[in-house]
């Protein structure tokens, strides 16, 4: 491997440790702080490993370019920060802000690879892809699951009522029935908990 | 989906979240906190995916199974915490302890997903497979890498020095060209930075 690609490589993973200073709403189970980035992303990658065998199309669904897509899915965020999913004047600039971010992150590792990483996310962020699809799904439920699991903390503080959740629900929902059979009995629990906002 | 299988899963998830509370020797850059199971996971896996087109084997390495393996390979720290790479002692009850905790862990999942992953968290142990020595390759570097790019606080706090660290090193030189070329650059930094205890 020639010395400046190594060079590259190694900046970027090095640039990839801010990921995990990236706070994102959702608290983690007991409250004691908030999920980040890094975090997130393991934990909806577990959720693809468990659900990909259970999943309809699941013949159609590459697992690993589904996990490669999560693995870069919020890389962006180290430059352009977490857009909260309830936070409407926020989302207005996020794609300018999130391109931008693509453009300085992927920018700064090898050609070939950046352009791969790159193609990697606007595939997901494009939700047209059997994978991407999939991918998308675990994401929203993932978050949606992290709020279900530490009591709504976050919810209640930002005043996010049980509709408003549809947001992130309704897309896995309409992915797979298994995700609606998973976020029916969380909105039981939600529910019987009390958890929103 | 059955709504005990839908349960299992969901228990599954939720017990997860634990990982994010692991703490591993390592700093995060800037030395404020130790990083965390499911942060070296995002981070390890990242490293994969960079990788993998990489290494002159990558034809007979399946990414997809590589991820999966990376993914649970340090679940079983759930239960039995996280075993220091310079610690002698405690390497002594390691596996004995994660032998239990898999069966715990792994054990909560319905009984076809629960053999899954314990197969794949074996192999990756077994470090055989083209896949398995792969992902423990990028385990390694991964570890050796946040040292090295948090200044070596965790090695000067344990007096551990730079022959010690090639417990960590000597695997993924002999795994792939790709890992010695990365590590010879960072020892390089290390050599520079004073880093070793």
């Amino acid at each position: 491997m020639a010395g400046d690609r190594a060079q590259q490589i190694l900046d970027f993973l090095e640039l990839a440790d801010r990921f995990k200073f990236v706070e994102r709403r959702g608290y983690v189970t007991g409250g004691e702080r908030r999920e980040n980035d890094a975090e997130h992303t393991w934990h909806m990658a577990l959720v693809a490993l468990l659900l990909h065998g259970e999943i309809e199309n699941r013949a159609d669904v590459d697992l690993g370019k589904a996990l490669s897509m999560i693995l870069v899915h919020d890389l962006v965020e180290i430059e352009a920060g977490d857009t909260y999913a309830y936070d409407d004047a926020a989302i207005e600039g996020q794609d300018e802000r999130e391109q931008a971010a693509a453009d300085k992150i992927f920018g700064t590792l090898p050609e070939d690879l950046g352009k791969r990483f790159r193609a990697l996310w606007e595939e997901f962020e494009a939700r047209q892809t059997p994978e991407a699809r999939f991918a998308k799904a675990c994401d929203n439920f993932q978050g949606f699951m992290q709020n279900a699991i530490s009591g709504g903390r976050a919810w209640r503080e930002n005043g996010v009522g049980k509709e408003d959740t549809r947001r992130r629900t309704d897309f896995p929902r309409g992915v797979d029935p298994v995700f609606d059979a998973l976020i029916t009995r969380l909105y039981e629990r939600t529910d019987r908990e009390g958890s929103f906002g």
